[in-house]
Order: C-alpha cells, then structure tokens, then sequence
C-alpha cells in the first residue's frame, strides 16, 4: 500500500501536537529490571491527557482537517479510550463531537467523554449497530468520521510518543507495544524505522485474540475472534492500513495468556505505582515469557493506557 | 532546641543521595486542577526507590554514619515504609539491617523489607513490646538505632525532596504533606524556609488522630490517640524535634475525616493514574475541604509513598 504516513508527516504531527499533548515521563525500576534480566524503559502513556496515547492521533486528525472538514463536528464509534480522545481533540478545536457507544459501556468512559463535550448516541453492543449508528449520526449531521487506527493522521499522531521516546533513549534494541487494531505498532514501527537505529519493534497480544499474530505470520490479513479478553482494548481485528505497515516493519508478534497478563499488570501496580489497563500489561507479560530473547538489552515498553474501572479489578 | 538541620546539612543530604535515589517526577493534572481551583504539582515520591520518600531519611543517615557506628549494621523498628527504607539503605552502606516489626504487619510489606536482605524479629503489635524488641536487638547485634524521624539526618534527607520541588518550581505560594512523626513536614518546612521566598507549608492530618493540630495550635506537645485510620502511616505521634521545627516553620496543620481521604484517593487514582497510599490523599482532601483558601494559587503536594495492599482497597 503507497499510502502510509511518512517520515515528514511523523515530523509535522510532532509539531502540531507538542502544545497540546504531554511528553510523558519514562519511568524505570531497578526490581523491575532485575525480574526481567535486561533494562526496562516504560514510556507512560497512561499519564498522556484523557489517559492514553489514543489522544495523539485523535488530535492529530481532528488539527489535520481543513475547515470545510471540520464544520460540522466529528463522529466516531467507540466504547473506549478513542472516545474520549476524540471528544477532547474536537474540544480544542471547537467543533462538535459525536460518539455511538454500546449500552454496556463503562459508565466511567461515557462519564469521561461526556465530560470532554461529546453528545453521545447509544446502540445494542455489536459491532453491526455500532457501524449503523455512526453512519446515520454522520448523514444526519454532517460530521467527519474519525477512524480510530485505520488512518495515516491516526497513525502518524501514535508514532510521536516512539520519538519522544527515542529522544530520550536512542539507544534501545527493542520496542514493545500492545496491538489490536494497529494504531500504535504501525505508528511505532514507522517512527523507529525512520528516527531509530537498528530497533526491533514487537507487537504483544493476547493469544485469545491472536488475530494479529496469525495475520503477520501467515502474511494474510485476518479477522479477530470475538473472544472476551481481559484486555478489552485489543479485542479489534487489525486495520488493513495498519497490517500493510506491521508487515514491512515489525520485527514479531507474540502472544501471551490471560493469568500472564493479570500477573504482569498486577506487578506493574505492585512495583511501578502506576495505574495500567490490562492492554498495557501485554507486553510485559511477552517479556517476561521470553525472558532469554532480551536478556541484557535495552528494551522499551509503551503503557499505552491507565483508564480502568477502580471498583472491578481483575484480581 | 539549637539542634536542628541547618541549610549546609541540607545541601549536603542532597548531594550525598543524588547518586541513590530518583528526583521523582513532577505530574500535574489540568481536571484535577479543575476541580481543585488552582494549579497543583504532585512531587511523587510515591516513585521513590522502596515506594516511599522515606528512604531520603534512611539512607542519608545511614551513609552519615562513621565506620565505627555502622560497622554492627543498623536498626528499627516498624511496620512500614522506614523498615523498607533502612533495609535498603543498609544494603547500599554494605551492613546488616534489622528490623522489629509487628507479627501482624503486611505480608507484602514483611516481604518487601526481607527482599532488602533485612534480617527480621516479629513482636506482639504494641509500642511497648515493639520498643522492647528493638532494645534487646541492638544489645545482642551492636547495631546503631535509626529513629524514623526524630533525627536530624532524617529530617534533613526527607527535606530533599522539597529541594528538588522548588528546583523545578520556584514560584509555589503553598506546599502540602501529610504529617504523621513529622519527617516529611520538619523537612519541607526546613527546605522551604532555605531554599523558598515566602511559601506556606501545610501539614495535613486525618482528623482522628489530630495531635500535630492539637499540638499545633496549643503550643504544646501531644500524644496521639490510638485511634485506627485509613491513613495507617499517620498514627504516630510528633517527634519533639520535630514539633520545635513545625511550631517555627509551618504555616498551619488542617484535618480532614476518614470518608474525604478515600474520596481523595479515589480521585488521585482515577485521574492521575498513580498508585498512592491513603496517607498521601490526605493533602488533597485538605486542599478540596479548604478550596478558598488556595484559590488560583501553585500548590505543591507532595505525595509520600505508593505502597498499598492492592488485595484490600479502602473503597
């Protein structure tokens, strides 16, 4: 596919973002790193505004459109950490937002993006009456859709939080992210094949949802299973924008299981004191599985997100 | 009482923990800021190493020590964060540390200290058998006595963080921290009379075990009742040192109840993204009960320490 976000459009996204988003801190653990055999960089994404890096695209689109774009808002389904990234990007550039969200979601997000703004449209929980409900909000008013990964805007705003990481730690041999739809790997793996050296980027999954890594190892595109995983965020089947880049410029997939994410999120609680979704545990969880694979290197792991429910913990 | 922390000791606390101990981060929230009606920076000590600023104090002392003084190791007593803190400062000086901690301490924190390589006696889960414990320890093992807070290396250590807070943001009009001894407090207020121009510090305290405030606002020095509260790391009593510092340096001690610091917990959490422990909700519940007083201002918080029992939250 020619078009995928380029070196120049990682550059400008960069620009455009930087007085909005937080350079977020990169936090290190001395147990951490000694339970994992190698240096551990965890670029905290949890801490990005609205509580994950979802915001860099949504914002990096929304400040990308023009104004005949833009007049009349923009639109999106999403039960989750799009949602209210595309309802605060939509706040800082003054147009209107409207989100479809099935009934059952957190009453936390539908709180959070109602709080950015967003006029909000329920539907039944699939994902039929999701594409439904955002095709009439859009004919009825006019907005701009707004996909959450399948996007070179999206792309390119998710590869920003690679650079300001590389700015930091150039040196690194690996980076590590969750992967769903592809957002944030495609966006990683662009921007270290275009700022980093010689840095294998690896995305992390769960192996009940192993979508992604069947695709990339089969070299064919295939859809997710829809199988509850207790990283809700990554149940998405991979975007086709987003495979076409994982392909050319990720380094593996691999999968890890339920109890290996809920152990790697619960010692990133115990040990880091941040507040993780279990999405962001993924990758950890493969680390630790693959301990001999990083041994002695510097590795990178993007905490993609801290917006979980306080009163339903997984453990 | 002459004997308390000059500005050179604090200069050389600083310098002397530099190579050990992270200059935690600075997070600020703008929807807590929201809320709050003014700026606020979270100075997150929560991130120190062992979860707490405690070991600021601990290691300080510990490495003040001549080789005649640590040369039987060291020793506390505590259910706590110093007994992490000292066991870790003890590792780094190279000495044996032993610690007296009541039989029904958090396992998880009994853990913590025994992965320091502390050496540890269990006593019944009074202040009597706890100081009798320690007492016949250091008899037996020679080890030097390190009080956790009533000390001048320690409130000279803990009084690096502010240091580091003003470093980063000199124009604070106010400065937070919870009080239970009074290390944290003694230390900040030292460091913000040194180091400052014309800030308040205010200690905070939950209002069940309210002696600083009594003491405080009496003059005179007084006992903490035994009184259970959420906010387990601020049932001490005021060292008397401590006192002679708080009574000439701090601008006033406010409380707050039970219900406001699991609110402000909750919040921290929920926004914030960080781990915190109930002590370290206690001056942001004081600043929400108090918003008037600290409108449009920059306050600083800092947060204590981040080591919770993630199987028994308060909410």
């Amino acid at each position: 596919m020619d078009n995928i976000p380029q070196k120049q459009d990682l550059l400008a996204a960069a620009e455009r973002l930087s007085p909005y988003i937080h350079n977020t801190p990169i936090l290190t653990s001395r147990m951490v790193n000694e339970l994992a055999g190698c240096r551990l960089f965890f670029k905290c994404e949890n801490f990005q505004k609205t509580g994950a890096f979802k915001f860099r695209g949504a914002l990096n689109t929304v400040l990308s459109l023009n104004d005949d774009e833009a007049q009349n808002g923009v639109a999106t389904h999403s039960s989750g950490n799009h949602a209210q990234a595309l309802a605060y990007a939509a706040q800082i550039r003054g147009v209107r937002a409207y989100v479809v969200m099935p009934e059952n979601a957190s009453p936390v997000k539908v709180e959070a993006t109602r709080s950015y703004g967003a006029e909000i449209f329920f539907c039944e929980p699939t994902l039929e009456a999701r594409e439904k409900g955002h095709k009439k909000v859009i004919d009825e008013t006019g907005a701009y859709s707004v996909h959450p990964y399948d996007d070179c805007r999206i792309i390119a705003g998710q590869g920003t939080a690679c650079m300001e990481l590389l700015r930091d730690n150039p040196k690194l041999d690996y980076i590590l992210t969750p992967v769903g739809g592809g957002g944030l790997l495609s966006g990683t793996a662009l921007a270290a094949n275009y700022f980093g050296r010689d840095i294998r980027v690896i995305g992390c999954e769960p192996q009940v949802v192993d979508d992604a890594s069947r695709s990339f190892h089969s070299g064919k595109w295939q859809p997710a299973p829809n199988i509850p995983t207790v990283a809700d965020g990554l149940k998405t089947s991979l975007g086709k924008r987003n495979f076409a880049i994982i392909k050319d410029h990720v380094y593996d997939i691999l999968t890890v299981s339920e109890e290996e994410i809920i152990a790697a999120m619960q010692l990133l609680w115990q040990y880091m004191k941040i507040l993780i979704e279990p999405s962001s545990a993924v990758p950890l969880a493969v680390l630790l599985k693959n301990k001999e694979m990083f041994s002695d290197d510097n590795v990178a792991i993007i905490i993609s997100g801290g917006n979980v429910n306080l009163q339903n913990l997984p453990w």
